[in-house]
């Protein structure tokens, strides 16, 4: 566990005491900027130097998807997520249906089967009604389709112009019957899959917003990965870690997974899939597909010599269906993925700096 | 459990498919208004009519401020609130206290002692980092006071323009050793016990959003309420129901109480405590206290035998040290409240109606 820092204390009214002691910014930033947001550098290092310091605990140093927690004889995951995403409906989805998968998945990923989500929805002044009706139902849909039931829920409205239309939070809770999947159980040999092609999602809400059509259009990845992540663990395959790519694209997840884990990767780029239309929106944005978010994609880390099984379960559902291994865990080490290209070149992948696409999610 | 309605189920792509049938308006607006989020008669509608059906089930119908759950031998109790208070600081506390004391005693309220916090951070473009570091602080702070852990968060960043500095959601969960406190346990004759004086929240962010000042300065009870409704539940005080008083004061929460427990409830105006100062205020800003946000009050409903026990043990606390008896629970009925007023007429109380505070939790 991490110790407290020392930042000075707010006791009773913040107010009352007066301005605290000036602290030191984080990153040479005084002021929160999008790309704290963008599930890269930035916000990894708000995460690690303010957040994990103020609240230090054991389930949150696993820096995992969710928290897994103990109750008696009962193994808990616990996530959240609030989406922002614009705009609120896109090809292949809106936000009702990415706030349902977005904390599913987070669930899944823990090895939990997710039972019960909370909702808060926070509405700018002025949302048409029909807009949120469609919202909800979208994800009444979600729900049912991942099994979870919507259990409790809050609603505050502000201020036109201070909102944009809908935020919605989603905090979840799983059911664990195992060791849950943790990047401190990945070891050198592991093979690493990913389970479809890459970059649907980012693509499809970019275009949209810049009003770009792309022959044969492009449909958000956007999907829950309840079903084939349990359908993984009753098969009984051994899977260590299980992590979902969402802001920040593969190359931000395999340097979190990587760096939290101790653990050297090697990826093969011309292994990875990507849709011949989304390579093309790609190049045309000034996008690497390796950095762009997926809603609907994971990567699984387990034993070479199950990676067959794996990939056999995986395939059978229309969500996983394009599963294949991509690379593979080579040793211990600080954390470094290195990434062989397409003309044969290793290079070291960083995770994503600055901001590529907000509000993504 | 109420029956799924028949809404316009949206499947794959919202926008794929083109607009629904436009649904009937809740409450004849077509548009969501500031008043949706009060807390009083239209949030209540809105929950009622559009969220309710759409998640019908067995947690949500007890229409509490968490849902009770069972899991194997373990009882839990889970709830959610997202907070968009305007100022982000005022006396007596500030939106990080507030987002952790609104989930804790949510969950104090089902009977449950609060274990794990999840937090969601929306957070405006430009807003400070040392506002931010302060309102973390403030969480650890309440978050220890409360004896919670916060687990698992997430953070997003929406453009300068679409936020008010920062919207916090907290979600919570709980262990119950007990049956949960549930408004379907409330028995005729039952006393109505209220933890303290009214009205302090509310008016303390009023007088700082309107420039006020009043002598003697008002402070917000915002408060953890988990340690004295323990002390309760641990001395065998057979605690029929608890509420805490938020959004549309006193009144909404007597008024949805008496309507989901099917009873009449009786209360005498001059026994419900209000500190000379925030009447002053009230009186000035033409506000009924009754209607007014509290952030560290509840209300319980337990046998009257047991009242003297109970109010002996809440004034233990200095979060409770006012607890008084306020009314009785009549007899079954259609949610009936009513109050005898100082000159000692009985007059009908309703839930509130319209926005009297917008963005005051």
């Amino acid at each position: 566990m991490k110790k407290i820092n020392s930042m000075n204390p707010v006791k009773g009214s913040a107010l009352a005491e007066g301005a605290v002691a000036c602290p030191a910014p984080v990153s040479g930033h005084t002021s929160i900027q999008m790309a704290h947001g963008g599930g890269g550098r930035l916000s990894h290092e708000l995460i690690e130097k303010l957040f994990f310091p103020a609240f230090a605990n054991a389930a949150l140093e696993e820096r995992h998807d969710g928290a897994v927690l103990d109750l008696g004889d009962e193994r808990l995951a616990f996530t959240t997520d609030s989406h922002v995403v614009s705009p609120l409906f896109f090809p292949g989805g809106d936000i009702g249906k990415l706030a349902v998968c977005g904390t599913v998945n987070d669930l899944a990923m823990c090895g939990a089967r997710p039972l019960w989500l909370s909702a808060g929805f926070i509405i700018e002044e002025g949302l048409p009604m029909e807009t949120l009706k469609r919202v909800v139902e979208s994800m009444r849909s979600a729900a049912g389709e991942a099994g979870v039931q919507l259990v409790t829920g809050d609603t505050k409205v502000v201020d036109r112009g201070k909102g944009d239309g809908l935020y919605i939070n989603t905090a979840g809770i799983g059911r664990l019957n195992r060791t849950g999947l943790v990047p401190s159980r990945i070891r050198p040999g592991d093979a690493i899959l990913l389970s479809g092609d890459l970059a649907r999602h980012g693509i499809a809400v970019m275009a949209l917003r810049e009003g770009l059509e792309f022959e044969g259009g492009v449909e958000s990845d956007c999907a829950s990965l309840v079903r084939p992540v349990m359908a993984l663990l009753d098969a009984g395959v051994d899977v260590h870690c299980l992590r979902d790519l969402t802001r920040g694209g593969l190359a931000t997840a395999l340097v979190e997974t990587a760096g939290t884990a101790g653990m050297q990767f090697r990826i093969d780029e011309t292994l990875t899939p990507v849709n011949e239309t989304v390579r093309g929106a790609c190049e045309i944005l000034g996008l690497d597909p390796l950095y762009v978010a997926n809603e609907g994609r994971l990567i699984a880390f387990l034993p070479e010599e199950q990676a067959e099984a794996a990939l056999e379960t995986l395939r059978r559902f229309d969500e996983t269906g394009g599963a294949c291994v991509i690379g593979r865990v080579m040793r211990e080490g600080s954390g470094t993925v290195t990434l062989k290209s397409a003309i044969g070149v290793d290079r070291v992948v960083d995770m994503l700096s600055g901001e590529q696409l907000p509000r993504i999610c």
